[in-house]
Parts: structure tokens; sequence; C-alpha cells
């Protein structure tokens, strides 16, 4: 084997299929309940929010959803993505375990977001849309779906979660610099908004609230729809180019996974790299364990019920069957802004429910601590989110070392750090605090959760 | 011809040598002279701030340099880097003209520096130095070398210019992720720190400032040594791995190019891209026009004076013959940190002379107007100083497309601008000044210029 570092696919190699893991599943996920009759939604529930080709992939029975073509050409601009071994890392950790990381981080966001932005955006466009409204937290999001309306000309308008969009001026000018509007979210702009700030002049907005105030643009204007980063179906249909590459990369260099490694917030970066994989093992064909990394400030999965709750803090989205701290729950601040929510995709929760995938939950300054080795060895300074899976990945290359095994660890770096110096400055400056499962807050967020008969 | 966006080379097709144009050349360039006797210099002057295979390779007559193993082991955690073709760049400029650029953003520090901190990293730590100091304007640099120096275990000292160092804390963090120590230029330090902060205590500093600051450290101390991140020698021989990939690519896809334009602030981006193409121009195999782009506030080239200057403000440094516009000049504050420099590389000033490369000069608003133009439509937000590239390929391209002719454009995107977002906020908000020639500050900074008989 040679001293490779990074294992490359051509152009001509880039997977034309989305992977559907639900038709490959022993029993379908829990439907989506509306949020006034609690009975399972239709399409037309969702129409006035998603174009069609989206709302089909949403509830599709069919394995594989080809790529359109104009697609792969906005792919074809940082994918495929390089999967490489961490040799360094590996050496630095004295560990007879090879670690394999796919970079997410050379898309122009710089995340893996637009890996499903670039498809909402071209189905939107091919069905007349002509602008999409978002919510953005730290702003890999916003940035992403930006990126992806300026390739197919549609208008992008964005609601940044208040403390974000002041503490993190730079992702609103990237997103600017796409031709986005970009709002400071509780905004005057919709109801939702100033409801919020009717009771809080100073709020400082947060996810739910955001989502809240995009989906009622969206929702009253027959031009406008609206886009999600992760959480649902499509969203991780769209991300699965990600495992599909990996799978192809590691059979070049003869090499099936033992471990599968990924950071959850909503879901669509772990469900990308592990469903295609979840496939080969219920199919025989590998083995691997496959582990959700949560943050321990917002371990929805360890901790979280399982049971049907809202998407958005003010109850606007339907109700999905999910793992979840509560609709009302805002998460500590925790640098990984985007693992700050309070729920779990669907179909991540439900395969955890099936018993297919595990999760542990880790506190922020050991991930930050992984971080600084990681960056040191090979280079990259990773996101504050991927720095979850980083540090499990070194959790299983040490007990690798202890056991006296070699082990095939996979994990997905989902995206670069550039724009989030500033906690990599705290951490060094030894001020990142640990928040602890803050169990009360949960508690109450868990009383507003609506019961379903 | 497919419809390939990027050409990618295997790691087993990385050039292993750097390429040395002085031997193909019609004339060698003047020697470097001592600053006190004004006699050519030799090894022995230079050994107190480079290890002996550095000063080797600034002198060297052969035509090939081979890179150690030990480099190319690191340089593959982002080499080779790949080579795009700007298709919806020249769909939106309804162009006839190919465009071609070759992306250096991909290595860790975001830029083409790496190419020789890594090696200079490597050549120090195998001649038993400890420690490397260097000088850092907007930060490029000084994380390039603080990611080559934790490859090799070295310790990193770092001046970064002052009004950098209060406007831009994230190129420091990202520094000190990587394990380097960051002193604000002029520092109370150094003898010339000292001296700077006499006359003025709230000095903004200057590169040239920091330069000396850091070759006094280096001078100082038997275990330290000096590393300059463009200008010589040897920092363009290492870049030159930018245009031999670029060569082997644009063979995969049977281009050769009509036009390369890079770059220049001190030279070492120019000179990597430009080097390999000039062989093949000088030995009749391809026949490009070869353009160096520089701000029109600072335009060494095109304005300055070809003759023997300090590369540093104090005069510490060897006098070296290059197009400068005085050693004491201070250029306005463009965005582009890195190509405010008063001189330019040798080499490039020598070629220059002989005719062998042209020489235009871009005010900012219409660079950041290209950049706005290429991150819409190819998605990567350049760095400001390779905005000066592209500005020039958008000219070139729209001369193409009067003319009705094809014509292959070839330009190095020598880094992303994800820490320089402050700049196209800027833009975006039309607070950007265009300076002009600062035609009296020159003046006086050059009958500062030392005359040599």
């Amino acid at each position: 084997m040679s001293e490779y570092s990074k294992i490359l696919l051509d152009e001509s190699e880039m997977p034309t299929a989305w992977y559907n893991v639900i038709p490959d599943l022993p029993a379908p996920p829990p439907p989506p309940l509306h949020p006034g009759t609690h009975e399972p939604i239709g399409p037309d529930d969702l129409a006035p929010l998603f174009p069609m080709a989206l709302i089909g992939q949403e509830v599709t029975t069919d394995s594989h959803v080809d790529i359109p073509g104009e697609v792969i050409d906005v792919y074809r601009l940082w994918r495929p993505s390089p999967l490489f071994r961490a040799r360094r890392l590996e050496k630095l950790l004295d560990t007879p375990a090879r670690i394999y990381y796919k970079y997410e981080g050379v898309s122009p966001a710089g995340s893996h977001k637009p890996n499903t932005s670039v498809p909402q955006a071209f189905y939107n466009a091919a069905e007349g849309v002509k602008k999409l409204t978002t919510e953005t937290g730290a702003g890999q999001w916003g940035s992403a779906l930006s990126f992806a309306c300026a390739q197919y000309g549609l208008e992008c308008e964005v609601w940044q979660v208040r403390a974000s969009y002041d503490q993190k001026p730079y992702r609103k000018t990237m997103m600017e610099v796409w031709g986005a509007s970009v709002h400071p979210s509780p905004s005057d702009l919709t109801e939702a908004g100033r409801a919020i700030l009717a009771q809080d002049p100073d709020s400082p907005g947060s996810l739910g609230i955001a989502i809240s105030e995009a989906v009622e643009m969206a929702a009253g204007d027959p031009d406008t729809k609206y886009a999600l980063g992760s959480v649902l179906n499509h969203v991780l249909l769209h991300q699965t180019i990600i495992g599909e590459e990996a799978l192809l990369q590691l059979a070049k260099v003869d090499e099936v996974p033992d471990v599968l490694v990924g950071c959850t917030g909503g879901g669509s970066n772990f469900g990308g790299l592990s469903f295609p994989f979840l496939r080969e093992k219920l199919a025989g064909r590998m083995n691997p364990t496959i582990r959700c990394v949560e943050p321990a400030a917002c371990p929805s999965l360890t901790r979280g019920e399982y049971r049907y709750d809202f998407g958005d803090t003010l109850g606007m989205t339907p109700l999905v069957k999910m793992h979840t701290l509560g609709h009302g729950f805002v998460p500590d601040p925790i640098h990984a802004g985007g693992l700050r929510y309070h729920g779990m995709a669907p179909l991540v929760s439900h395969l955890y429910e099936l018993g297919l995938v595990e999760a542990e939950a880790i506190h922020q300054n050991e991930c930050f601590d992984a971080a600084i080795t990681f960056a040191r060895a090979e280079g990259i300074v990773p996101a504050p989110e991927p720095t979850h899976a980083i540090a499990a990945a070194v959790r299983e290359a040490k007990r690798a070392r202890e056991a006296g095994e070699e082990r095939v660890i996979l994990t997905a770096l989902c995206g670069h750090g550039h724009l989030d110096l500033a906690a990599y400055e705290k951490y060094l400056a030894g001020e990142l605090e640990d928040y602890d499962y803050p169990e009360e807050k949960v508690a109450a967020a868990m009383e507003e959760v609506p019961v379903i008969a």
C-alpha cells in the first residue's frame, strides 16, 4: 500500500444517485402529523412551503433518487470531496488504528450543507419559485443556501439568530457576497418576530424562532418557498452523496470500516455519511459500529424522549416523532452552533430506536482539545461541530491502542473552522465552559410538548 | 471533451522537484550586496539567518532541486492542488475564452504560502534549529509558517504588524492553534521595535519594521533562524510546484495557455505559477503572454525604479536589485495586505527588465467587483490579493469576447478570503477607497534609497 494521505475520485466517478435508507429498514419511520388535527399530513399540507419534487422525495419509497444533471454540474465545483487518511494523527496518538476522514470543508460555503442547498435551490427554480427563505444560526446553512440560490438565479432571504448576527458579522458578509439579504431574528418583519420582541425587545433569538419567521414569510407569498438545512428526510437523502463517495474511496484502498462516528445536530451530516454504510451492513456486506456524537449540553439522543414534537419554537411546523428535549428548550451557548437544536432528525431517531445506531455525548473542552491535536497533525482547523466527531475518533483510536487492535475508523469532517476562530481563542485562553446536561430546563420544556394519543 | 470543472492529479503524479529558472535565462540576476560594504554577499553572511540548505538553494545553478520525501509527505495533506476550469464564469462573461485557475486555498493555511513554509521548516529542523522567527502582515505567511513548524516540532515566533494584529485577531488565533507565539510589531522585545516605539508609541507598524524585529531576534540566538515568505530565490523556487502541477493538469486536457496572469506582492505566487511556463516558452514549446498584476496603490513594477534597495525598513537586510518604491515607503491601507510591499522579488524584477514578463496595475474596487462576480459564479470567495489576478483575467476574457477569439487564460487563485470578509463588507457598503499612485510619498522614500556605484 502506498503512503497516500488522501483518496480522490475523478468527477466521472461521482455517484449519480442519492440513497434512500427507508425501504431497507425493518419498519418505516412514523409519519409527520398536522400541528392542528394531529392527523398524518399529506403533500397538500407541505405545498405552501416546498416544491413538489422535494415533497415527493420526502415520502419516496424508492431506494435511489437520480441526481439531476444541473445539480451535478454545480456539485462539480467541489465534489467529489477528498477522503483523507489521518496518518500524522495516527502517529501522534501512537495507535494501531487507521483513521479516515471525509472532508466536506472544500465546498464554497465550507461545510457539507451545499450538498442539499444546491438541489433544493434547483428544484425550486425548476418549479418557478422566485425566492427562498430560511433560518440560520452561526451561518453555515444560510451561506450554503445563499451560494446555491446564486447558482440558479433565485433570491434568498435569511433570518439569522440575533446573537450570531451580532457576534459573527463575517458569515453575514459571506451570505451577502453571494447576493442574499440577511435579517437578525427576531425581526419586526414577521408576526412571529414581533410577538417575541413584544415580550423581550432584547431577545437574542434562537433557531426555533428564526424557523418560525422564515416559514411565515414563505407561507404568505406564492412565489416564495422555504428551505430547511437538516432534519427532514429529503435533506438527509441529498447528504448521502458523502457516504456513497466514501464507500467508493475506501474500496479503492481495500478498507472496510469497523467504526463510523459522526456529529449530530439535526442529523444531516451523520445521516449523509452513515446511511450508505448502514445499507451495506443491513445487506451483510460489512459490519461497522455506527455511532452518533452529540454535545453534552444538548444531548437529544442520549437524554431526550422519543415522541412527537414541533420542529420550531412557536409550533408552526408539523409534529414529527423524534428524540427531543422540548421545542421550547434553548441550549446553553456552546460554540457548535449547528448542534444546538432541541430535536433530532426523525430518521436518525428511528434508527436509534431500532438499535441500528449508537450515541454518545461529549463536553466541548474535550472536543476542542482533540481539535487542536488534529489541527497540529493534519493541518485542517475543524469547525466546532465536527470537533465532536474528532473527539470520538480519538477516543476510539486510544481504545484500539489499549486493546492492541488494528481498527478502521471513519468519520466526517463536515466543515472548516475559519469563521469560528473566536471559539478557539476562548479555548486557548482556558475560558471555555463545559455545560452539563440542563436537567431542569429540559424538564420544563418537555412539559410543553403536546401529548399525542 | 467532457464537461469537467476541475482537473485533479493523483498524489503519485505530484512533481518531485522544484524548478530553478535562473540557468535558463539569457543573463543571471545581479547579486545581493552586503548592506555595509556593498560587496556581493557570500554564504557566511547569510548563515546567522538561514540554514545552509536554503542558502545553497538561494544561489544554486541547478535547473531542478529534488523535493525531500519528508516535505512531500506534508505536501500530501493538500497537494496536488486542483486546477479548475471556470465554466460558470465564462458563461456569465459570455466569452469565447477558456479560463483556468489553479487553486491554492486548499492548503491548511488557506494560501500558497505553505509550499515554502514547509520546506523551510524542514531544512531548519534537519540542521538542528530549534526556533524560527518571522514577520507577518494580514497573517497569511505567519499562519503558514506556524503550521509548518508544528509539522516538524519547531518553535515559531511571529511579529505581526500592529494594525493587523488589532484588526484581524482571528489570524493570530489560527497561528496559536498551530502552537506559535504572536507579538504585535513594533514590540518592546527588540531594539528595532523599541527604537520605533520611542519615536511613536502608537505606531501601527509595517512589514518592513516587523522584518527588522524578526531578523534581529534570529541573529542574536544560535538556535534560532529566520524565515521569509516571499522575495528570495529559494522561496520562489519552492513555489514552482504550482506551475509544474498546472502544466501537467493542462496537458491532461490538451490545453496550452495563451495568457498567464498572476498577482504580485513580493512575487512568490506569480513566480511559482509562471516560471515553469516561462521555461516552456524559452524552449519554444509554447508562447504565452505572462503578466504580473499589482495594486495601483503599490505599483513597484510599473512605477518603481530598478535599483539596489533594502528588503526591510531599518536597512538590516542585504541590498537586492529590484523594482522598488523605496524601503521607507508605507503603502496606503488597501485590503490586499500581501501586496503592500515596497519592492518586488529580484528574480521577477530581472525578468521584467529582460522583457520576459509584462505588468499592469489595477485599483481595488475593480478587483472586488471581479471577485464578487467570481464568487457568485464559481463559489469560492477569493482573498483580496488574488482578486487582482481575477480582475486581470476578467479583462482578458472581455477582450477575447470583443475580438471574438478563443483564448486560454490561466491564473492562480492563491488563497481564499474566509478571514478577509471585513474587506468584502466594506466593498458591499460602497466604502472601499481607490487609492491612486502616491507620487510624492514615493519620491520622498526614493531619496533614502542608497546610491550604489
